[in-house]
């Protein structure tokens, strides 16, 4: 008899969802980040958005970013899209893989695209076919499933019933996303519960923000609670710089640790994470929020 | 039927844990802390230590504090001692709630306080006979429960067996403490599954740091296995002022908001709770580590 070891899979989204809120650096330094997380061992890793270089100028380098891909071929690279245009762009980049947010809340929607919620469902449908007649998949990730900074707490069956039309429409995955970080571990799994009853046997990903401090034990109770497929950005990499510890993502390293050192396997290897999120410190020119990325992991053991 | 609500026992531990690696304050200071910290609702502070003034000179005032307690009646005040002398002092100021600490280490044990596990293990006899004596209680706090600095993991069964011994040596409750933020839900869960096992129906706390990310999702993995009392501190007080990020235990605001927003009585209020977090920074002069404390609590819903 042996016992298969549990295990998470964990995306990368510092490149992404770590890099767009930053000043825009070189596409030479993204792809010497890219590398040092692809040293790692993590299996997936998303890469950047084809949005409005307008509106994302940090971003606008996509297609630049596209076109090295290829030196990383053990990585799944994904990318995200908000529109049309973008699923176009990224089809002929070369990234078949790609990401789509709906909006949970009017309010967070039309300040984030300009779109009711309801708009942003029905181009689900267009954009799955494009994605799909190109070989690709569509993994649509419902935003703001907690809280919105415009129109207060999101109601949970709303998440849950954006989820299911997603899939209607053609989604073939599914993320929840807490874009301001202000879950807590019930409500967490109360979201997570419903849309697994409203979309069963979708993959779902949880998306988590550290904002107030509960990402991690967010991460945890939806691991207990079945989830496998978390986001991490490297460091804790976005936030804003100007506001100390309203950091970004939770730190993929403290996720890391914290799986790894209760035997969960996640692929990754947490010194080499560590070494990622020093070169990002070093790229962006200053320290990041991550706690244990201060403190360095766990003491050796005595002897060592 | 009415469902009875969930509900934790946070201890606020900021006066002792957090100010004692910190410059001395005036005992004035002290006490407008401990002020705002009782107008939270908190039940319980561990208010101050009576150890060596020349080891730790932050808490050389532990007597003047003490004399002034009388003004806060709806509160349990407790404080730590390290032995025989500090028991006499601390019940000669009137505190009969007191703590005693035995390192599962050796090397941690040798470093704190100068004497072996064993050595400490002894004095717990004589320290609880001399506090049951006046009437008071000890908890004995099983330190260095996951990992030692210096001498590398520590068994878990270790950290039971130490708990036992301290229950038929006097102890009337125990805490089980993650001194040097190491721990993860997994293995958090295993230790306080073995301690409750080696010492059933005794109280049982959990004092948490969070030096790597991990405190929080500690807390909750404890919660979800039946522990309801935790150790936390105002605005994450504590930790190396040089080495940010390496904070200090995990921040009372932060667990108050995991708890209440899951719809778990904590009885703390989190705006009372805030503010005293920013009542720390201007004493101390300096930011403290909170994330909590720099993102403000879950917007309002709309229309508030």
């Amino acid at each position: 008899m042996t016992a298969i070891p549990p295990e998470v899979d964990i995306r990368e989204v510092g490149p992404r969802d770590g890099l767009q809120i930053e000043k825009p650096i070189p596409t030479a330094a993204k792809l010497e980040l890219i590398d040092a997380l692809a040293a790692t061992g993590v299996r997936r890793i998303e890469v950047t958005s084809f949005v409005s270089p307008r509106a994302v100028p940090a971003l606008a380098d996509a297609e630049a970013v596209a076109a090295q891909l290829g030196r990383w071929p053990h990585v799944t690279f994904s990318a995200l899209v908000a529109g049309l245009g973008g699923v176009k762009r990224a089809l002929a980049a070369g990234l078949t893989r790609l990401e789509y947010v709906v909006s949970a809340s009017d309010g967070h929607s039309r300040a984030n695209v300009g779109r009711s919620s309801e708009e942003s469902i029905a181009l689900i449908t267009p954009i799955a076919e494009l994605i799909h007649r190109a070989g690709g998949t569509l993994e649509v990730i419902v935003a703001i499933a907690f809280d919105c900074p415009f129109d207060g707490p999101t109601p949970p069956d709303r998440v849950a019933d954006i989820a299911r039309r997603a899939v209607l429409s053609g989604a073939d995955a599914l993320s929840v996303a807490d874009t301001i970080g202000t879950a807590t571990p019930v409500r967490t799994t109360d979201v997570l519960t419903r849309v697994r009853a409203a979309a069963p046997g979708v993959d779902l990903g949880l998306h988590l923000h550290d904002t107030r401090g509960q990402g991690l034990a967010n991460a945890w109770a939806a691991y207990a609670s079945g989830i496998r497929q978390f986001d991490a950005s490297v460091g804790g990499l976005g936030g804003c710089p100007f506001a100390p510890g309203a950091s970004g993502n939770i730190a993929t390293e403290e996720l890391v640790y914290m799986f790894e050192d209760g035997g969960i396997a996640t692929g990754i290897d947490i010194d080499r994470e560590l070494d990622a999120a020093r070169l990002a410190e070093r790229l962006l020119g200053r320290s990041l929020a991550g706690r244990l990325l201060a403190a360095g992991g766990r003491p050796a053991p005595a002897g060592n």
